[in-house]
């Protein structure tokens, strides 16, 4: 008979194989996305679906199923590591194997096509081009979810795949309370903005903007050693071990507060990444446990952080240095008032701290109408406009503006917006929590965030997989999530910001 | 019993599957050398020995020797080129097999090791840091070509393994005849040899040679879209399809002449393997065929075309648009005497044409000699400043300048250095032929190339690995090759550039 001992090395060993995939298939992916040549893509995308296929059958095999079982049984003699390593392989072999292959495969590539028709579409200003693949992206959604989830909810199930504990009473409660203290704030923020820095309207030289990411990377503490700059059309992180994590900007020469910020939230993934325990090596249980709780970091970093008086104090002078002609006019104040300038706009990703939430909110009741049956996918636009208009006052002008900027739905992301907003309020809650602890605002003014990163360490990166979201968050907050410090955070900032 | 059609399909999905294999490593290397972290090496050796370790099992494992077993005993029911690719494989296993398995892995790691010690040796002119590894190198080279060619002398298998082909006879009839044109033609040419051209030493902004990179590539007519040029330390070409090819260059602000040389070598080499024929896809026999003819291709863009007047006459008009402040004292006939200027000197790679294989020589009789027992690594510093002197007339300064430059035998590469100088000699003879269809440098001077590109694509380039070296050459040359070629090329130009 196998021992257990022996059991435990063929399972790290499968680990470790998997490890090595992902890595190999990561960076493909991330060097197909920043330096490999346009012509490239095909057979990249042949190769990552060899790659994909073998990956999927080592993943969930015969023999793996056979030793994840074996394990299963001899969970009492397993280190915690291994078992939740066991526990969540099998969890979704399990929720993989009643989904028919045939329709597996026919939706990977329903969803692998429709990525260059969004773009098309969204280039052409056509959402009629893009209408027949989001109604079979919904409606495969629908029908997979009821294999692997036939006790839940559709939307439900939805947002428990993006972020595990999620569903739609969590969302109600929680957008809810959003709109009633974010609306009216934001109202009272429009009847007295004024005209934006003329510093922030400048060009930037973009060889200078690539100096400054590197000086915002060593201010966030961030080890060189295992991360590099890319550049994209669209900012990412890729992160394949603690050992090398990759992040994208992409400079503007007259926007330099675009890839400034970029930077920063991009490091608070890295970071987050970065920070992963050493214990959780080659294990699947590497690597960020859920989209919330990752955009929790980011957004920290962008908001809490590089969106504070304090950061602009310390930010600022490095501006100076780099950029002298540019920011004759430049202080800190003036600083910290145009980064935080908060203005109803169309697109999501440039929204700025006040108003992205309503953006979310948007997608989400949408997305959940459509999969619920109560909405259809033609008249997705009409419905956006209405609103886009109804929470943030704004005229949608074209679909391109509208419901066709975002690649999420095209890619088959469904019930994962909800995490960007639900990000952002864990992150007021755990500055809160921090706080107990030190001053986290003086510790940004003195320009050495060890303590923060040190805090956040402890308490979440360091963890990886081994707590399902919600309980990595009330272990980190010592207590349930409340969006209250959100919009207390919110409203403090906003009202001192604009004197209101 | 399974049809030979059956056979052929599962031997297409094997070389698809190795092909795919052979595109992520590739990346993955690539990536390591031009943008990852710094930090994230001893991973990524990790996942190259984890996907190497399938790769190996894939092309020996019993499943593949039976296959290929099968197809061979029913060649004549196969098409050209599966009987070439089962052939092909089928002797790569045979040799591979002849290894014992724990020396070969042995080998792996030594040869692993030993690349960096080789740096530390290099930066700190310390050889008796590198002698144990490097003589372990050669000891282990000359027991496996004991195991794989026990009736060949044993430098005639090391040749055989870069350049099939190739021995111990034909690179001495070929060093002969190169010495004895080469060594007296390089004393006339030191006798006139005047002051460099000021042009040539000025300081050239690196952004402004990137827009020079990509001009000379489109000179090359090389397809942008399916190859991209990265920055390295030491340039190089990596090769993964012909719709995916990376050339790498180091841009010296002090010495523009380097980047603009590496990015035509490299060229060079991209042109050969983006002009695979398509019927190779997927399979083993696309890329080059062999060290050889590869530099036949990258050095016949560089000295033939690259270093030519004619070249100089459409290349001087881009510089001076590209750098009309430092370079209002070139013109064409300057420009080419500074790009051909002949003077001996320390560094192979920096060498020029004239002087270039005598320090390919000096390796070919050193590593001859150790392998054939002859010298004592232990004596390699001593007997290297004596060739260098006696071939070149130089005077070496200490290790580094001299025994540890090269990085080829660190990583086990004995047997290499010969096809440098071959495929420089290759080029000259296919120029030859080359002139019999057209105006070679007629093509040149009208700044289109593409009728040469058309030549060695047709008689090289698309033919992949479909015939050994010494069967392709001639195919293209229509004759035997013939160094005489090269020397009488050389001294043409010589004479004519020193008016000798």
């Amino acid at each position: 008979m196998t021992t257990t001992a022996e059991l435990k090395a063929k399972f790290a060993e499968l680990q470790s194989t998997l490890a090595a995939y992902g890595h190999a298939t990561g960076v493909l992916f991330t060097d197909g996305e920043t330096v490999a040549p346009k012509g490239s893509a095909a057979l990249r995308g042949r190769t990552l679906a060899v790659l994909s296929g073998i990956t999927y059958e080592l993943q969930t095999g015969a023999d793996t199923v056979a030793l994840l079982g074996e394990l299963r049984s001899r969970s009492d003699e397993l280190d915690p590591v291994t078992r939740r390593a066991v526990s969540e392989s099998l969890r979704s072999i399990e929720r993989m194997a009643r989904i028919p292959k045939d329709e597996y495969v026919a939706y990977q590539e329903l969803v692998a096509n429709a990525g260059s028709v969004w773009h098309e579409a969204k280039n052409t200003n056509n959402f009629e081009l893009f209408r027949p693949y989001l109604e079979k992206i919904f409606d495969t959604n629908r029908r997979i979810y009821g294999y692997t989830d036939p006790d839940k909810a559709v939307y439900d199930a939805a947002l428990n795949e993006y972020e595990r504990g999620l569903d739609t009473a969590r969302c109600d409660a929680f957008f809810g309370a959003l709109r009633e203290k974010i609306v009216p704030l934001m109202k009272k923020v429009a009847a007295k903005n004024t005209a934006p820095e003329p510093f922030s309207l400048r060009r930037y030289p973009i060889w200078k903007q690539r100096i400054l990411s590197d000086k915002l990377m060593d201010m966030l503490l961030i080890d060189r050693n295992y991360c590099v700059i890319g550049e994209t059309e669209h900012p990412f992180t890729a992160n394949f071990s603690r050992h090398d994590v990759r992040i994208t900007t992409h400079y503007y020469e007259d926007n330099v507060l675009s890839s400034m910020f970029s930077v920063v939230h991009e490091g608070g993934h890295a970071l987050y990444e970065l920070g992963m325990g050493e214990h959780l090596d080659f294990t699947c249980l590497a690597g960020g446990v859920s989209m919330g709780i990752h955009e929790s970091q980011s957004r920290f970093y962008e908001n809490i952080i590089g969106r504070s008086r304090a950061f602009s104090e310390i930010v600022v002078p490095e501006f100076k240095k780099i950029f002298p002609d540019e920011t004759a006019d430049m202080d800190a104040d003036a600083f910290y008032r145009a980064i935080c300038r908060s203005e109803p706009s169309l697109i999501r990703t440039e929204a700025d701290e006040l108003t992205y939430c309503l953006h979310v909110m948007v997608r989400y009741e949408l997305e959940r109408g459509i999969l619920e049956g109560k909405y259809e996918v033609a008249d997705l636009p009409r419905l956006w406009a209405e609103k886009m208009d109804e929470y943030l006052g704004v005229e949608v002008p074209d679909d391109t503006h509208g419901v066709l900027q975002d690649s999420h739905w095209s890619g088959g992301s469904i019930g994962y917006f909800p995490s960007y907003a639900l990000g952002s309020a864990y992150g007021a809650q755990m500055l809160a929590k921090m706080g107990e602890s030190f001053d986290v605002y003086g510790a940004v003014r003195s320009g050495d965030l060890s303590p923060i990163n040190k805090w956040l360490g402890e308490r979440i990166w360091q963890h990886g997989c081994m707590y399902d979201p919600v309980d990595l968050f009330e272990r980190c907050c010592e207590a349930p999530f409340d969006p209250k410090y959100f919009t207390d955070y919110l409203e403090a900032k906003y009202t001192d910001l604009y004197n209101l």
